[in-house]
């Protein structure tokens, strides 16, 4: 076994890992391994109690009168906040809202406007599809605007960057290769070419720090049911930088952006600072597993986090390639963890049915197509020890081959 | 007291009632007469069940898994099939997503699309809001796309109707006067002269029987947390007809609303049926207390709750207009009940302060700007003795005065 560590050292990794006592806020499955929470987050005490007191105590009783007396109406902007300080955004900068497709669509809207003389969106061919997707739309309803994709346009965004170029659209971390793109950097190059930034923070907030103030980013936008442990389908969030807020405007112009809501005027007027993103109800039971789930971060710190996901993904590329070396298995995310988020992601060929096997076995990762096996690490519920019995069980699925037997062959709709 | 039912007739009535049984469904706090199920619905046990196991048995034991175990995927069609039958919309035609004012942005464009000839958008000028607000942010992204209104641009909304109508947007009840129209008729109105029609259900569907396909209507939205009582911002719905199905597009074009959403391919193209007016992951919690809501309509025969609907109302005009009368209350709603929605609004000067009174007496009712105290009958837990016990706080809180007191005069942020 060469130089890996063995299960007395990692039980010390464990032992000494400062995120430890986190754990136990979160409501895990006995006998599960849970390595998706890049794709759905855990469930939470906190998340719950939220959900409890929402439900039981404020719809049930306060009824109608909820919106005023239990802080309903101000969620969306207050849990902007809250949620800035996990992306390094000052607060009135952030709102919480929708998805995180809509707010895509919103945001690139308002950079079109920013930049009239200029028609190109650029995004990125291996993008999370609904990026590529909204742009799409977005060019559909736009006034002569071009759609330009790196990989397919020309080999990298970088080069697609010039004085055409409105926006930038990108993934802060792929979804598929964990590739982590550099915020700062990117930035400063649109800027330098006189186009606006968005990031996608969708595989990247809550994973570790990111500062959209320090980068001088445009606008941001993400999910929170990832990283966040928001709850399925909680909603996403919009940033925009404070410096563009007294102009911008977007399309999806609904009710709950505007100025005096309540003076129920005919005509649109948008309201002050980052409210004027919303649109309209928000879905507040959802809203409040969030909330459950963001104060978990009162608190935490995430350089220590990001130290932690680190460590845990170096851990399992080790292990993997040790343990499971003669399988085929191939590294698809960069081993230089400076350049890649909290999941790891190995090609193989039959890598759905494996992946299968390994969730009938409790170990929960997801596989993207055509080949991608992807495994998440969520540092404030992930342990050194649940790494090394994941690797354990992926060896035996391997050693055995009991992934091809037939059942593991059956598709299924979310893969 | 005239000819105005006694307390005794009242509670004949009660016990004569054919939905009385349904209140049992309904998590109602002790003390309230709540006549605001218009604005947001009741809690219900139903609901609850449904929160409680998808919190704490499918999100946090299934974990990504539910997507597919838990039916979380086919839920917005799902549910859409479901609330379908309350609108008059055979199944395939209706989706649960997104809020109203978003989903008013995608049927606007969709129709605008199926019209390219054409530029104007006609809606209401003393519609809810949002409909004009989302109409002025479909013409801000449209080409040359022309906003009017009914009551500013012309008297009524008939005489907008013309061969430069794309689409008409309108309200089926009026969400201050509760003024029901004639679904039909504005229907055939509109198709004559070639344009595409929108009804806006928020205000009547849950409320009376619904009739969309029978109307030929061409799109509908609506939310559901008002008389459907899918809980606070439920995820709301879109209507299309089966027949605009297979062409009609909408630039919302989020991962779910397409064709091969587990390919990850790099171009959109559209989903079958009505699943392209999806768009981005839904709030799984926020649906699923939907899901318990529209269960307790199983059975539920819509032409009884507007029998009774209408009872409560014509119940509540004339103990008011009796037993209130010289306190300055104008009734803004029409008398004629097949002219009506489920709501009864009066004018009063001090509609603000009085309403203010009301809900400290725990008759909860609401108040719409400038002067209008609304007061909603939701016929699944609103009885008539509620009503009778409603106008006997009302005239007191009248014939004392003390609404004049100071404290009911402070603002709130939710009127």
């Amino acid at each position: 076994m060469g130089g890996i560590p063995d299960l007395a050292e990692v039980e010390a990794m464990d032992a000494a890992d400062p995120l430890r006592a986190l754990r136990d806020r979160f409501v895990l499955p006995e006998g599960v391994i849970y390595l998706d929470g890049n794709s759905l987050g855990a469930a939470s005490h906190a998340a719950f109690d939220e959900l409890r007191k929402a439900a039981a105590e404020e719809w049930a009783h306060d009824l109608i009168r909820a919106w005023n007396k239990d802080g309903w109406f101000d969620m969306p902007v207050e849990l902007g906040d809250q949620l800035g300080r996990l992306i390094g955004a000052a607060p009135g900068q952030t709102v919480v809202c929708d998805t995180t497709s809509i707010n895509i669509y919103k945001v690139l809207h308002a950079a079109m406007a920013m930049r009239p003389d200029r028609t190109v969106i650029v995004a990125e061919g291996d993008s999370f599809p609904t990026d590529i997707y909204m742009a799409e739309g977005v060019a559909s309803t736009g006034k002569n605007t071009v759609l330009r994709l790196a990989g397919v346009d020309a080999p990298t965004i970088e080069e697609l960057i010039d004085e055409r170029v409105a926006v930038v659209l990108v993934n802060h971390v792929n979804y598929k290769s964990g590739e982590l793109r550099d915020m700062a950097a990117l930035t400063r190059m649109a800027h330098d070419a006189g186009a606006l930034i968005v990031w996608d923070l969708c595989h990247s907030a809550g994973a570790m720090p990111v500062e959209l103030d320090r980068a001088s980013a445009d606008f941001a936008v993400g999910c929170t049911y990832k990283y966040l442990n928001g709850g399925p389908g909680s909603p996403a969030f919009i940033y925009a930088a404070e410096r563009h807020l007294a102009d911008v405007r977007q399309p999806l112009s609904g009710w709950w952006s505007h100025a005096r809501p309540f003076a129920f005027e005919q005509a649109y007027a948008p309201g002050t600072g980052i409210r004027r993103f919303l649109c309209g109800t928000q879905p507040v039971l959802s809203m409040r597993t969030l909330k459950g789930a963001l104060d978990i971060w009162n608190g935490v710190d995430l350089a220590t986090v990001r130290r932690k996901s680190i460590a845990l993904a170096d851990l399992f590329i080790e292990l993997v390639e040790v343990r499971c070396g003669g399988y085929d298995l191939t590294l698809e995310s960069t081993r230089d963890s400076a350049k890649r988020g909290s999941q790891i992601s190995f090609i193989h060929q039959h890598g759905y049915q494996i992946m299968r096997a390994l969730i009938e076995r409790g170990v929960i990762g997801d596989f993207r197509a055509p080949s991608t096996m992807r495994f998440g690490f969520t540092p404030l519920y992930v342990g050194y020890r649940d790494v090394w019995n994941a690797v354990e069980v992926l060896e035996d699925i391997l050693r055995t081959g009991v992934w091809r037997e037939a059942r593991f062959a059956v598709k299924t709709t979310v893969t």
